[in-house]
């Protein structure tokens, strides 16, 4: 296997690198998709079920709508069938005859579950209507990157419909919030919360709530967003309700989404020469035990130790692998674990058999300790803890090393564009100053509620709010 | 909401309709496909839950594999293209181009996992291989019914290589024995297991198990099967190993599925004329509390009583739902709740809470009696054990009275057609007698390992072994 890129120097071949040999996912044969490993899967599986936990705990049902939409459905709403039409895949054949009338493999699923909603909703007392799906979508990507953009992607999309607007608005601020509980308790990843400008916000939304993290190249990766949609969703498929005047009304629309992209800032938020460093909540294996022995005669020893250990570890809840792997060198197991990110190794042999102790050592580098086997239960409960903590903490540091103030663009813009990272500044919110960003390869990334700037970063107008402006993902 | 069909005299109306008013299910826009409603969404999520735990605990890992394969790797394996190339929908026109090949969009998933196991698969110590997804698949589909036969639907597919046949033979017949488990001992589904006929199997296999159930109106439901497959879909994607002798060899495969129409099979095994019967195991919401008062100040004594027996049983673990729709009367709950198939219902009153008891009954209609507030979880917990059972043993004393011993068919065949039911018969194995089922619109539905009956149903050849005959879905 060669040596990864270096991840100061080369940030984007070291990513591609590093989720191929780790196994995360491998390049498949079909044009910007990927196959995603076990490894990778894993991974995936415990940030969908802490989501999905988040999900139904706030009221929410799973269901389940079709892949394929009529062509038609996509445009009955002007905008979002504009934003999307690009990017279809598009079914023009099936059962051995040319269709009457083409379906699209969904972008995304607002229109056929308004459709729903619409046969769904009658009075008040049907709302609010609370739903979401676990699903893949499709998106036609000329530039995939693994878990980054790729044609097709997993996701779930959340889609509720409320009496008022302050209802929908309550429910999109309120999943902005449980993602970036997501983000901050469980991926160890700090994010800016905040609005998306009128130019990058979802096709046909009112507003557009959006969490973005800084990545370690110090580009923006937008994580995630919770919309309120405008009434023409609800008026596009006559979605109407008696309300509690006895007056019909259209409801107000949310939709939002985090997708299998997550895996991808996961990657490039904690990693390092080494390769992955994966936070302990959502680790495939938390915690590897690499048995050591040379002569043949210490074997067995060893081995039911290292078994006695794993049994205890398992019963207490943590994900262990014991690697009895009889190809490869302790070295080279300490290698590979590594490599996959890995948070705490153990390593037991006949010496700490005979004195009753293993010795642990865990990915961040933060300690290598010989722990009574009595202690160890506990060493690793504790342990997997503070490793968990000091990643959120390293990321901050991190965050705010290449977070700056700016003030005007073409001071910082020929900045940003030479060492990434992300600026802080004031903007008058017109579509011209912003559409200046591009020389730089910038975009607006999110609005936020406070303003510390008082002028635009172009012009000379009053800034509205402050912005992060970087470049992205 | 209209009475349902008379399950006896119009059963497949009877199905339809419950499953609208039960709300597992609606008619979609697409043709032939369903939207799955919450309550549908979430007994496939127990299935699921089911299912994966066994999956893993069996030595396989949750990948996945691209949705869209190009028309060419279907091609490669000859049977396999035949079996499917009239059901495929195809990708024609992406990212507002014409694509230069088609994809299609995947009915099954050999030829992508294949064409990835060749690039993964090396040496024996490569192997065992075993994967699986969770995934939507497409087939085009004329006449859908929901759940049991949809343009798309959701299932597991796993997929493993071997180094030996005998490996792969174990591989097969271990997880049909968890399917069987998962149909008994959490569907409360008896089923009979054994081997597809020659023209019944899966395009390309070797050899195809099956496990099938008998529906209450006497047709057989193919719930799931397993395949051993022909070398030559390692041939066909040049999938190769050094085996441990040096010597470069083909791996053994296996593929294995069960979908959601295993939803389909429950409503059809246990439903009555009041709706749904849900086996306690899988059933979204296993307890109804209703909450009965008339005169407004015995409400609030009412609704605290009812929270406090909420609460303790969800501690306990039991899936509970209080009711507290203020729209309906208690006669329209019970109602309600009897159509959605709940085990168990809960009411409470003023005089109830008076004497520290609640009145508890079970949908299958065993028992219904006063219990004393401290005595209801253990009451609860202990019940829904004996409902889970009882509902095993109706369905299958049910199977039993559905099932008979025919000899020949010409004489039990016109029976088949008018009464449906299967016939445990015998069989020579020739096509030419198989064929003649068709005039009854009958099948093989599987052949046992057993013989009883000596000859074949149709010529005067010895049978080979047993065989189950019957119309199905």
């Amino acid at each position: 296997m060669k040596k990864l890129p270096d991840i100061k120097k080369s940030f984007s071949e070291w990513y591609q690198e590093v989720i191929y040999q780790a196994e995360l996912a491998d390049q498949s044969p079909v044009r910007g998709s990927i196959v995603i490993r076990p490894y990778g899967y894993a991974i995936w599986e415990h940030i969908r079920d802490i989501l999905d936990k988040k999900i139904k705990a706030t009221g929410h049902q799973n269901a389940s709508f079709p892949l394929l939409i009529p062509e038609s459905f996509l445009k009955r709403e002007a905008e979002h069938v504009e934003g999307f039409a690009p990017e279809l895949a598009v079914v023009t054949h099936a059962g051995g005859k040319e269709l009457e009338e083409p379906l699209v493999v969904r972008p995304t699923s607002e229109t056929i579950i308004h459709y729903m909603f619409a046969r769904w909703i009658s009075s008040w007392r049907d709302l609010p209507l609370k739903i979401n799906q676990w699903a893949n979508v499709v998106r036609w990507e000329m530039r995939p990157r693994p878990f980054l953009r790729t044609t097709e992607f997993f996701w779930q999309e959340g889609h509720t419909a409320h009496e008022t607007y302050q209802e929908a608005y309550d429910e999109a601020h309120m999943m902005l919030k449980e993602y970036v509980d997501l983000c901050h308790t469980y991926l160890a990843i700090p994010v800016i919360a905040g609005t998306k400008s009128e130019q990058e916000k979802f096709p046909g939304a009112d507003k557009t709530l959006t969490f973005e993290g800084i990545m370690q190249d110090g580009k923006a990766l937008q994580m995630g967003t919770s919309h309120l949609l405008s009434q023409n969703f609800a008026r596009s498929f006559t979605m109407t309700f008696q309300d509690r005047n006895g007056n019909v009304a259209h409801p107000h629309l949310t939709s939002w989404g985090a997708t299998t992209r997550l895996v991808g800032a996961v990657v490039m938020v904690h990693g390092d020469d080494k390769g992955l460093v994966l936070p302990p909540r959502i680790a495939p294996i938390q915690l590897v035990i690499i048995p050591i022995f040379k002569a043949s005669e210490s074997k067995d020893t060893v081995l039911q130790a290292a078994r006695t250990i794993e049994t205890m570890l398992v019963h207490a809840g943590v994900r262990v692998h014991l690697d009895l792997d009889d190809n490869k060198t302790p070295g080279a197991k300490f290698y590979h674990w590594e490599l996959k990110g890995v948070p705490m190794r153990l390593e037991i042999g006949p010496r700490d058999v005979a004195q009753g102790v293993a010795m642990i050592a865990d990915r961040l580098g933060l300690s290598k300790e010989a722990v009574a086997t009595d202690a160890i239960v506990a060493h690793v409960l504790n342990k997997l803890e503070t490793i968990q903590q000091a990643m959120f903490n390293r990321a901050q540091e991190r965050m705010k090393s290449l977070m700056h103030t700016g003030h005007k663009l073409s001071e910082f813009g020929p900045q940003l564009h030479e060492h990434n990272g992300a600026y802080r500044t004031g903007w008058c919110q017109d579509k011209e100053c912003e559409q200046l960003l591009k020389q730089y390869q910038a975009s607006t990334r999110c609005l936020l509620d406070e303003k510390t700037v008082e002028q635009c970063f172009n012009c000379n107008k009053p800034s509205v709010t402050d912005v992060i402006v970087a470049k992205s993902y």
